[in-house]
């Protein structure tokens, strides 16, 4: 028997709350949709950083030297960054054995937050299937860290945890679950039992507040590509500020739609 | 054109934030539906406080020495109070120009926190489609305030402020809907839409946290009680300090299923 329970923002996020415990990290659009296309791309491991002059004074270590920049600041290219936070970015470059340092606005500071963690693993819609069975097999309770946007409740980050609350409460296991776990398990199953097409979830996702802004970017791709569920096995794993996979993905399944179409 | 935004918990009121908009409080289980229970039954008045000792204060001025003392800590019945926080115990007593100083854990906080508001109505199950309806009438923002429970999502508050904003956005003014109203305008919805009979809300309110801790005090009543949708037209007002109604309910039809089985 364990407890499951969701954070709605990062800056919710009680660090001692969370120590000892199992987190899974989510920033859908776009942060965590970006980690998960990086390493699906043959990246061997992000540096996740809260701020530009972080990563700028990561880079001048020998260590990082040979590590690509990417990230952004409120949406926007970073100058000088090799890449943004657009997960279409990392599937049009060669990432085999190049290290990111990435640098976002929420996700990353979400992941800052998780440090006294027992564990914390990736999560998108993109690997939510991977995250959930994962997860079922730890003995802990678990806590869904969703990031949101400016301390703000964001609907595609809430949506992702439902869909692994939904998992985790089909699993076997016994399970304590939060009234807000429940409410995202719930609202992510009557979304998939009204649904007529496979377009409802990035239908919804286009009319979250970060896709709207997405779309006003000319940024729609990005959502198309983050609306992708389970096209990846990959498990990304942060420990020690540091991002690796833990799983090989399977290629053949791990193509983003946006590539393929 | 409007903008409607909901807060989760009374913790989560930036007094600045609510400054001059349309704000809707609720705390479902129970203050706000105990609040309404009582403006049923004939109180003229009800002085939200927050904690016993400014109650007992309160009740020493000359002007409120006839008020009942009602409410709870923790959800239990204070010493040498006329009354708890259970809305049953509202049924049951003559009210008919009693007013009552009320002090509970957190539906009382959420008003306090509220005074800047330009206006404040008082929401439960109990009046929900009236308040939904007032305030499509309103020019202005409006920020729906659940109370939570010690800074956590409730889910039966959520489900309350899923009513209003599925009302709210069948309504004809056009809605500028944040990502938590969409979501819990369709939490609610998709709980009516797959509902089998009129239970649903009921079976629902029981699992809650709240639920589950009042079934073990032995209050199952008071779910029940509060699990009623709109049987009341009543619109309890908080304004300077003090609730007062605003419509003359309909006395055949605020008659609280619980006094009538």
């Amino acid at each position: 028997m364990y407890n499951l329970d969701i954070i709605l923002t990062h800056q919710d996020i009680n660090v001692q709350a969370v120590k000892g415990k199992a987190c899974v990290a989510i920033d859908t659009l776009r942060a965590t949709s970006t980690i998960i296309t990086a390493l699906i791309h043959g990246c061997p491991e992000i540096i996740p950083v809260s701020s530009v002059t972080e990563a700028l004074h990561l880079k001048k270590n020998k260590a990082y030297q040979d590590y690509l920049l990417g990230g952004e600041i409120e949406g926007q290219y970073i100058e000088n960054f090799h890449l943004g936070n657009s997960p279409i970015d990392y599937c049009n470059i060669s990432l085999q054995g190049r290290g990111i340092i990435l640098s976002t606005t929420n996700g990353t500071r979400t992941l800052k937050k998780l440090k006294e963690a027992r564990l914390v693993v990736i999560c998108a819609l993109l690997n939510a299937r991977t995250v959930a069975e994962w997860i079922t097999e730890q003995e802990s309770d678990v806590i869904i860290c969703c990031s949101g946007r400016r301390g703000n409740f964001s609907l595609e980050d809430f949506l992702t945890a439902g869909r692994l609350a939904a998992e985790l409460r089909a699993g076997k296991k016994a399970l304590a679950i939060s009234d807000l776990a429940f409410t995202a398990a719930a609202f992510y199953e009557n979304i998939k039992k009204s649904s007529t097409n496979n377009n409802t979830i990035l239908k919804i996702l286009k009319n979250t507040d970060n896709g709207k802004r997405l779309i006003k970017a000319g940024l729609e791709a990005d959502i198309e590509h983050c609306s992708q569920e389970d096209i990846t096995s990959l498990l990304p794993q942060y420990k020690s500020g540091s991002i690796k996979q833990l799983e090989i993905p399977d290629l053949k399944d791990s193509m983003p739609r946006s590539s393929v179409i």
